[in-house]
């Protein structure tokens, strides 16, 4: 039986991705040997972090003086990355709280120094994207989408010369046109429209490096791994030419512009249910609304039993919501296709045509 | 044509592992989605951790009072790693220099403080493994295996109570017996004897963590990863996955002190052969080659264009020695076959033959 994948992150790849994955652990390109037991300094190797790189410069217009790279740790070191490299010694940070992912950018970057809180919709449980004035900061943080409310940024901050921008955009990246120029980091672990877990990507505008005034962890140095080409250590190999043919895979389609439009028709095609069917309630504000994590809840949790029986017997996967909100939520991630989120909308009619 | 894979890392897998591997990626026991398309958080991942972690304490033995742990970063974070967890504030902590990945693990460590280097090989091109004498500094820091100059610690140093054992064993972990009471902190990436490039392990003595009296970076800090069971943050799923397939395989086979036996013989035989073969000279002094990377060269480089086509012809990957030493290094690591290495001799010998 089929199955519509709406899990939240690792995610759904697009099938063809997995099947030449797979072929490549068995065996790369007819060379006798796997994928992941050539070195990573070999000319095949090489090859392909040098096209999973210029594929990301590619898909979203990336301009000159930016660099790309593909390292470990996730967000989750990404947050002290982002700190390390480009919070200023003495000066003060601002933050934008849009919930658990921002919350924990916050805590790394004050080991390192002031942080101000410039906004937050934590009072409102984060059911919202707040708004905010100009910034006075050296330096903005704002994490673009928060996959556990299910709220997303629908215009990015503009900021002036010489403030720094950066974006953790780890669930939303890929996903809709972005003009690049505007920020000076993007971070973003691979696993929701990029590839398989373990890798993260980082989009870094080289002349803002190096302003912080303080000494950098060689890991952490963001200059340390352009110099020497996302090799200054074993890179994860197989994490990189999955995202490579996920990469390949959005450019077969029309690149991001074009995804976007399917994102866009996903998104409306699963609100506008949300909205209408008298069974479920939204947890976002609608202006909030994430395209990628649809929020929402029964308004009668007690036949949450029937409902859950529902979607699994219709081959969904992955739809429970994050424990700290509970309900359901539907992850629209890249490679979910529009004919999932009809499956799940018409089970959701189905539930109302014989539990309204 | 069979190849014989001597690639120093990422390294050779047993067949059996990168099959398994390719099948998870297409589809995971029948579930009808790819290991790299579930939550990290679901049933059959988090059965795939535990069992990772479970299989590297019953193969090493390891005592009650430790914890193991799969992260990112390899090795190169370690070194940083290890010294936020065990670097005290305000105290010495010795390193001993056996080649570029102890000057790497030096380099960070002396972000956080003084390091006293106590013994080094670095005047004879780190040829041999330093001796040194009691340790009278809070903690000591080793690499046990040094993949570039083919050096391997014979004999583990020993300390006294309260004083901790660093040790990087990236390159030597599984291949051979420990006592694991011995270290305070081991770590290894794996792509070597584990598994793919992508995650690190760690193997801790709980007890000896918190006591730096520094505040620790989240993603850096050891005991936040132990008290997630290591899912602080998503973890690289499929490296963790085929990791933990090797040790499976490694289990099947016998276990450590089996895959040990398998590994002296193989040393012996190339030790051997490029002992008793006039056209070739080890690098490594005797006593301290290692059993894991084996390095020589050739007595006339002239002949190095003969000798690369006739390796290359008997289907031989990866001999090629790192740029820093050049020559040859042939990496036996726990899945290479004897016959493998036989095959090298055999070329070895032909090559005395035709070019003697």
């Amino acid at each position: 039986m089929k199955k519509h994948n709406f899990s939240a992150g690792p995610c759904i790849l697009p099938p063809n991705v997995l099947q030449e994955a797979a072929d490549a652990v068995r065996e790369l390109d007819n060379s006798g040997l796997s994928l992941i037991e050539i070195s990573h300094r070999s000319k095949p190797f090489v090859a392909v972090m040098d096209e999973a790189r210029a594929l990301v410069k590619e898909l979203l217009n990336v301009p000159e003086g930016y660099e790309v790279l593909f390292l470990q740790g996730g967000a989750s070191l990404g947050f002290l990355t982002a700190a390390y490299n480009f919070h200023k010694q003495g000066e003060t940070a601002a933050y934008v709280n849009t919930g658990t992912w921002s919350k924990k950018a916050i805590k790394e970057a004050k080991l390192l120094g002031d942080v101000d809180v410039i906004a937050s919709s934590e009072s409102s449980n984060f059911d919202h994207i707040p708004s905010f004035g100009a910034i006075n900061h050296p330096s903005l943080h704002i994490t673009t989408n928060n996959t556990i409310f299910g709220t997303q940024f629908k215009s990015m901050p503009s900021l002036g010369e010489g403030q720094v921008l950066m974006a953790d955009m780890s669930s939303d990246i890929f996903s809709q046109e972005l003009n690049i120029a505007d920020f000076d980091l993007i971070y973003a672990g691979a696993q929701k429209n990029m590839g398989p877990a373990g890798t993260v990507m980082y989009i870094v505008k080289t002349e803002s490096l190096g302003k912080t005034g303080r000494a950098i962890p060689s890991y952490l140095d963001l200059a340390v791994h352009i110099d020497k080409d996302s090799m200054f250590n074993t890179p994860p190999v197989f994490a990189v030419y999955t995202s490579m043919l996920t990469l390949r895979w959005l450019k077969n389609l029309g690149g991001v512009a074009e995804i976007q439009k399917h994102n866009e028709a996903k998104a409306k095609l699963m609100y506008s249910e949300i909205d209408r069917n008298p069974l479920f309630e939204g947890f976002a504000q609608a202006e909030s609304r994430s395209n990628m994590n649809a929020t929402f809840k029964l308004s009668n949790d007690e036949l949450a039993a029937k409902f859950d029986e529902m979607w699994n017997a219709a081959g969904i996967n992955g739809l429970k919501g994050h424990r700290s909100i509970g309900g359901y939520r539907a992850s629209m991630y890249n490679a979910l296709p529009l004919e999932s989120v009809q499956v799940l909308v018409d089970v959701m009619k189905e539930f109302e045509r014989t539990h309204g």
